[in-house]
Order: C-alpha cells, then sequence, then structure tokens
C-alpha cells in the first residue's frame, strides 16, 4: 500500500512535469514557477483516496491480473485527474466561501501574491485534465468517453455547488428551505458524483466498458456517496475533532446538513422555534442549544438507524449485480467508508 | 444581416431552453431561474462578433452553395459556444480585475445578491460548452476533434492570462518587465486564439477538414487577432471615446500594452524617467505625461507604420494559401478590422 502510494506520487511528478513543458503554451521562467508553485500547493496534499482508488478498482475490475507497467502509469494518471479536479473545486470553494485554512495551510487565494489570480489558477487546474487526457489517451478507443465523463461530472458538481450556494447564502438563512429531497440534492450532485462514480467510471472505461450499462452502478455509487456525506454531517457535530482532525462548525455555519433537516423532521412546534432562534449563530450559547435539541430528538439512534439501513440497502443492491469483479469494486468502497470515525 | 443576426439569438433561446432542463441536472425553480437570469445577463449582451463570424466562416468554406437549416442550426450553436465562452472569461475576468461595469451594466458579480457565487457561475459557462457540444455534435464524426479545440484554447487563453495576472500585478510596477515578446505572447495566448482562430477551426471542422492540416490558417489569423489587440491598444489611447464607447485607462492601470512597449524601446534615458515615474498612476497629470510623451515618440506614426506592414504581411499570407474559400474566410476577417476606429 506504501508502495502503491509511492508509485502513485511519482506519476504526479511526470504529469506535472509534462504540464510544465507542455508545447501549447510558451512558458516563461516565472510562469512556469507560477504554475509549479501553485500545483505543488494545491494538487498533491489532500489524503488521495479518489485517485488511489481508480487504480483499486481497475486492478479489481481485471481479476487479479498483472497489470502492465502501462496500465499501472494510466490508471494513476486517471486517478491524478480527479485529484486534479478536486483541487480545483477546493481552489475556487475556498474563495467563495472566504475560508481560510485548507488541508492545514492557508487556502491558496489567501497567500499575498496569489489572491483573486486564484481564480485563474483554477482554471488551470480544470485545463490540465484535458492536457494529461489529450496527452495519454488521445489515440484510446475510450477518449472520447473519458472527455464525457469528466465533462458530464463537472457539471454535476457545479451544479450542485450552486443549489448548496443559492441555498445556504442567498436565502438570508431560512430554515425551512432545508429539506431532506434539497439535502439530497446538494449532496449528490456536488460530492457524491465526482468523488464515488468518476473513480470507478474512469476504471470501468480503461477496462474496456460501456458506461451506458453501467447505470446501476453508477446509482450504487450516488447511493454510497450520499451515505459518506450523511455520515460527515454527522462527525462534523458528533464525531471527536482529534480524531477527524478539525472542529466541525457546520451548526455555526447554517449548513444544510442532515442533522438539521432530520431535526427539523422530528421536532414539534415548540422545538422548531429553538432551531429558527439558535441555528447559524456564531456564539457558543447557540450551538450549545442546538446540539442539546440534536440529543433531545435522539439523533445519535436516528444517524445509527439510517447507517445500518443504508448498509443493508447497498450490500443487497451491490449482491444482485450480475459481476463478480464489479461486486469487488464496489464493496471495497463500502468496507472503506462504513462505520468510519473519520 | 438584421435576419442572420435574429436567426442567430433564435438558436440562443433554443440552447438556452435545452440547458433549463437538462436531463443531467435536477432543476428546482430557484435554480433554473437562477440560471437563465445568469445567462440573460452574461451572454447575449456583446457584439456578437466572433459568433456570427463561425456562420459566415462556414458560408464561405461552402461556396456560396445554399446551407440547409440544420448547418445554420449548428453553426449558430458553434457560434454560441464561443459567445459563452467569452461570457465564462469575462464574468471571472472582471472578478480577477476587480472591475465595475461590462457592456454598460454592472459586472455580474457587482450585484448584490450574486457576490462570489459569480465565480461558480462562470464554472457553470464554461460547462454549458460541453452540454451543447454533447447534445448536438455526440454524433458527428468531428466530435472528439471539437472539444480537443475547445480544451486546447481555452487552456490558451487561461495562459494568457495567467501571464497578463503575473506580470501586471505581481510584479510590483516594475516596467522594465514590459517587451515585445512579454507582449505577443499575452496578446496571443489571452485574445488571438478564442477571438481568431476558434471560429475558424469551427467551421473548418463543420466542413468536414482535419485541422492538422490548417497550421497555416491558425498561424494567419493568430497573427490577426495580435494585430486586432494592438489596435484596441492603440485606440485605447488614441481613438475618440465616443466613438469607441470608452475612456480608455490602460495608463492609468498600469497595462502592458503595445503603446507602453514601443515607447520604451524607442525612448532614451531620460524618457525612460518620465514613464517609470508617471505610468500606472492614477492622476490626469502623470496620464497626460505619458500620453506627450508618447506624442513626442511619435507613436501615431509609428503606429500606422505598424499597421499597414501587417496588412500587407496579412494579405501576402492569405494570398500564398492554396486554397479559395479559405482565401475568403481570411479575407473577410481582415476586412472586418483594418483601420478600425472602433
Amino acid at each position: 500500500m506504501a508502495d502503491l502510494k509511492s508509485t502513485f506520487l511519482n506519476v504526479y511528478s511526470v504529469l506535472k512535469s509534462e504540464l510544465l513543458h507542455d508545447p501549447a503554451f510558451e512558458f516563461s521562467d516565472d510562469s512556469r514557477e507560477w504554475v509549479e508553485r501553485m500545483l505543488d500547493y494545491n494538487v498533491p496534499g489532500g489524503k488521495l483516496n479518489r485517485g488511489l482508488s481508480v487504480i483499486d478498482s481497475y486492478r479489481l475490475l481485471k481479476e487479479g491480473q498483472d497489470l502492465s507497467e502501462e496500465e499501472i502509469f494510466l490508471a494513476s494518471a486517471l486517478g491524478w485527474c480527479i485529484e486534479w479536479l478536486q483541487a480545483y473545486f477546493l481552489v475556487l470553494d475556498d474563495i467563495m466561501d472566504n475560508s481560510h485554512t485548507r488541508r492545514g495551510q492557508p487556502c491558496w487565494f489567501r497567500i499575498p501574491k496569489v489572491g483573486m489570480i486564484a481564480v485563474n489558477d483554477g482554471i488551470l487546474l480544470r485545463n490540465h485534465i484535458s492536457r494529461i487526457l489529450k496527452k495519454h489517451f488521445r489515440g484510446k478507443p475510450y477518449y472520447v468517453d473519458l472527455l464525457d465523463l469528466f465533462n458530464e461530472v463537472e457539471f454535476q458538481t457545479a451544479s450542485g455547488q450552486m443549489i448548496d450556494l443559492i441555498t445556504t447564502l442567498e436565502r438570508e438563512k431560512d430554515l425551512s428551505k432545508y429539506t431532506l429531497s434539497v439535502h439530497r440534492r446538494i449532496v449528490q450532485y456536488k460530492t457524491a458524483y465526482y468523488s464515488f462514480y468518476l473513480p470507478v467510471g474512469c476504471a470501468l472505461l480503461m477496462a474496456g466498458e460501456n458506461l451506458d450499462n453501467h447505470t446501476d452502478v453508477k446509482n450504487i455509487l450516488v447511493e454510497m456517496g450520499t451515505y459518506f456525506q450523511v455520515q460527515d454531517d454527522y462527525l462534523d457535530c458528533f464525531g471527536d475533532p482529534k480524531t477527524i482532525g478539525k472542529i466541525g462548525t457546520d451548526i455555526e455555519d447554517f449548513k444544510c446538513s442532515w442533522l438539521v433537516v432530520k431535526a427539523l423532521e422530528l421536532c414539534n412546534q415548540e422545538q422548531k422555534k429553538v432551531l429558527h432562534e439558535h441555528y447559524g449563530k456564531p456564539n457558543p450559547e447557540n450551538v450549545a442549544k442546538v446540539k442539546a435539541l440534536y440529543k433531545e430528538l435522539n439523533l445519535q439512534e436516528v444517524f445509527a438507524d439510517y447507517e445500518s439501513k443504508s448498509y443493508e440497502k447497498l450490500v443487497s443492491s451491490i449482491e444482485a449485480h450480475p459481476s463478480k469483479p464489479v461486486q469487488a469494486v464496489l464493496k471495497s468502497f463500502l468496507a472503506k467508508i462504513y462505520k468510519r470515525q473519520k
């Protein structure tokens, strides 16, 4: 596993070096340095789960056959395209959310010399994906499907981000807009497609599959991505800050979290008043009131129930799938997230 | 011509309506309204020259054959993709430049409810291009080449924007960085590819051509785009504000304009001091000093000379081209810009 990760990181260096010498643009020393710094700052510093899962998935689809060096390189390159996509979203999201830190360092746009140039850097990150795909996949029979896949998933993610932004910001803190269906749409589009479906979609294409035959796989992965985000919402409030590595602020930030949506669904008129009064305010007393209400409503149990039902549903959908290797891919994803504490 | 424009605008309505009912995303009423308002605000309000030139160029390539309704629709759709690309760049550029107005109205991000959501709206605009191309061109033999063309041109534009940003902002007003070669690179990448090469590239693909056989056409159009931008720089200072519709501020804004680059090239030590002292300052006295120097250096004549030499060079490159229809396309572009006053 440590070995896989170091192979994966080597591919990053290769891709970066190719991008810094892309013949479609005449770099000056300044611009080459700028891009290199921007990439190193924003691309490789995450957990790399999405990227690595392309290689894992492809290996499982090939049912234990030894992968050639070329196959490992290509699967890694696709994995890095997803990491690049993630970096692009994060750089721009941080600007839109006016965030301060990301992955334990200041957000890219907070670097004094960068500022709003970060918007263009985000664009460049997106464009690098097209450059990587063109360089390494232009001759493959699935090249056009890869382009369509990345385009469609990017469109869905940006659309999810749009509903998140207009629900959370524009509506001037109107809790009545927060419903399970709004929550589901935000999560599905903003997170599930690119984090869960995209890696498997890439692996399936590399394995020669037609994605039109795999809408069931897509649906299962989108379900799993939704479950993953509900866990995230839960851990933001009930997780151990030491374990998850940050202190959650969804309540203060008026986030459309699964917890507040469930609370709204389960509360009586009196409790609803408490939520409306205290949700989305920065003071610890307000936050404490909301947390107390969550406990009163037994949300920990409600979540445990949701978690086991989701798990069962996912397992039975997976087992209904006709292909064993595809089942293996889906089970590997599920095993990584079931009952996670971070 | 009025007729062509109204046909073109009809296609906008069709494309918009398709995007607002895209099955890849579940719109709510709120999000559909948001996107519609955003599109109407940002996409159709320009001069539409880039978009219309796809239809013109395609018609010339077909040597006066009557175009079918489908051909007109498809050429218009590609034209609109370029207008969408332009809208995407402008929405984001205005954020990066902290601009106030665009096309006679406040910049999109200045609308109070919008703010930084404009970053995501820019992303959506880019994504709409992929959606339009997929819906209308997925079955065409040149579909993958269209995707590659838009991707490559977008990459070049973003790279041009990067050198513009890091030359103009980061370098803390160091005029010595402004050379003809820096100017040429900014203009070529940031403007020429998408404004001049892209429309013709689209028309060539629709006409069944392989773009690899047309690097000479690309080079001529990039030359023409460079000449166009030099005119722009010239008119910013020497044009009639009533005719060009705005008051130029390149001197105040420390822009890497062709004029300042030429001035730096032609001036003696004393004059260079004047430039260093007065360029990029907001006061009218500073601006007047710079303009006086431009006149002292006879930049109006230098420009007239540049203009006629560029024109001659372009004409002879065009006439050296083996294909008459391609010559007609290039001449039509050149005729539209030669000695323009706005």
